[in-house]
Parts: C-alpha cells; structure tokens; sequence
C-alpha cells in the first residue's frame, strides 16, 4: 500500500539524516487523516544560493542550508568565498506536497490549509498515488546579497531571514494543530 | 453570462486605467478558451511596500508601483522618505487568477500553463464561477531595502530587479503563444 511505504520511508530518512529536524508532527498529522499521504517536504529553511535567479535549479549552486536559522558568522564566512554568478538568501516557509484519494479530500485539506495561513495551497495534478496538492504559504525572502561584489552590510538581514523563518515555523505548529483538529 | 461579463469588464478597466498596460493579449488567449474566463490578473510588477514581512497584506502600504520598470532615482526617491516599518522591493511575476468550467479543462490549462514555465500554478478552489485556477510562475524577488536605515547601495538591485520584471514578461509571452496553441 502505498501510504504505509510513504510512512515508513519518512522514519528511513529519518535515520540516515534526510528528515528536516521539526516536521515529524507536521507529517504525522497529514497521516492521521485517512485519505491523505505525504511525499516531499520541506519544514522551512535559509539558503543562500550561488545562482543568477533566485528560481533556477540548473546552474545554481547551494553553498548554505539550515531549517533553523542562520548567524550572521556563516553568513559572512560563505559570501566571503564570493561566487561564480550572484548570491541570494532564500527563507522558504513549510512545503508539503500531499497526495489525497478523492477530490472531497482535497477541497476538505485545501480549506484546512488556507485557514492556518497556507495561502497558495493548490491542487497540482493527479496521478497513479491520487490528487497531488501542494500546501504552502506566502512566507518567503528572495534577498539579492551579492553580484560582484557584497551588497551590504549583513546584520539587519540575518536578523529579518530568521524572524521570516521563525513565521513560517509558526505556521507549521498552526498547521499541525489544524490538521489534528479536523480529522 | 458570467464569461460575457467578465470580458466585457476587461475593457471598462482598460478605460478607467485599472489594466496593467502589457496583459491585453494574454488575457483575450485565455478567453479564446471556449470554458475559461479570467477574473483578476497581473501582468507582472516591481512594488516598494512599507510593512514588517513581504507578504504582510494589512500593516501594509504600496509606495511605490510600476508594472514595467523602477530606474535608480525613482527606488532613491521612494528609500529617502524612510518608513513606518520595513522596506522591501517586490518584484513579482505574471499571475492569473482563471474559471474553467470542467476538471478536464483544469488539467489541461495546469499542463499548458506548467509547459512554458507556470509551475506554480494549481487548482485553489471551486465556486458558482467555476474551478479557480491560479497560474502563476517561481520568479519572484523579496528584497529588503531598509530597516531603520537604508541598507546598501541600490544600483545592483534596481538592474536585477528590472532583469528579474523582464524574466516575467519573457513567460508572459510564452504563455500567451501556448494558449492560442492549444486552444
């Protein structure tokens, strides 16, 4: 069956390290309904980026990654290295992409999502494991630190990714709670 | 006819200036969809908004707006007036907010609009108008400009804030010439 692979894939990756540090919950709840699995995930995090767009996946480069935070000494020691193109801090709040059995599901996960702040949550397109819907909020910081040469000094923008990060973190526990709720 | 009316208001907004300036193509290609209608649209923008997050819709306000370019003096001019809260420039690209009558036609405008680079777009409700798509693509920016100081010299910004409104329009083409391909 494939939710109960999905489930035991999450406490796999969980072992090896692949597993963001605080979504377990968050993925226990979408589990707890039913109908619903997830598949890829992400809890929220900061990169910084070597890359000429913030939304490239081809030649883009991720020199930092944390589902924490950042301090502004890491910040300073990777753009101190410099960069073959720019830099970008990116906060990225949760993502979930959530598989669900029939469309009253997504509608009924949709409206659950949107009612916690998940505001550009979407049914994506369907395939052999269900409806694919990605939930998702607007908390997000696509910050240009680096073209040739560093933008700027760094301390106010350290403090303003974590306190996105730490927004997008709060969504998680609404969402989590959400889901619970309305089994 | 709810398809009639929203195409005739295109053109009212046109009238009064309420239409962004470059969208009249796009707009009429989805309407030459024989089950799609348009309600609200962008055809892509740079903004300054004064407010604590990028996404912050109340505590929020727009001071600066442009759907085809910022130049240096205009972000100067717009930064030299500090601010309430934060600072940030928004560059954000083409998004369509979309009725289609049938599924089956949500999958197809999901497949059309995913094809040319629209891979955010996704199914966000159903209502007496029809199934609400949003098409929308990852070009983004979220750049913070100033908190309690301006943070760094603008220049680099404003040239990829411009690159970053061009990237949009580049796909706001692409996608206005796959809708009339596959009509």
């Amino acid at each position: 069956m494939k939710k109960e692979k999905a489930y035991q894939r999450i406490f796999k990756d969980r072992e090896i390290g692949y597993l963001d540090p605080d979504i377990l919950p968050t993925l226990q709840a979408f589990f707890s309904w039913p109908n619903l699995f997830t598949k890829s995930s992400c809890s929220g995090r900061i990169t910084v980026i070597d890359a000429h767009m913030p939304w490239d996946r081809k030649n883009s480069t991720v020199v930092f990654k944390d589902h924490l935070g950042i301090t502004s000494n890491q910040l300073d020691a990777v753009v101190e290295k410099g960069a073959l193109r720019k830099l970008w801090l990116i906060v990225q709040g949760p993502i979930f992409h959530v598989y669900a059995k029939t469309l009253d599901d997504v509608w009924k996960l949709l409206q659950v999502s949107r009612s916690v702040g998940f505001k550009h949550s979407g049914l994506l397109t369907k395939n052999s494991n269900g409806y694919l819907v990605e939930v998702r909020s607007g908390v997000r910081m696509d910050h240009l630190l680096y073209d040739r040469s560093p933008l700027s000094e760094f301390g106010p923008v350290v403090s303003v990714a974590n306190e996105v990060l730490k927004r997008g973190k709060e969504r998680l526990f609404s969402l989590t709670q959400a889901l619970k709720d309305s089994i």
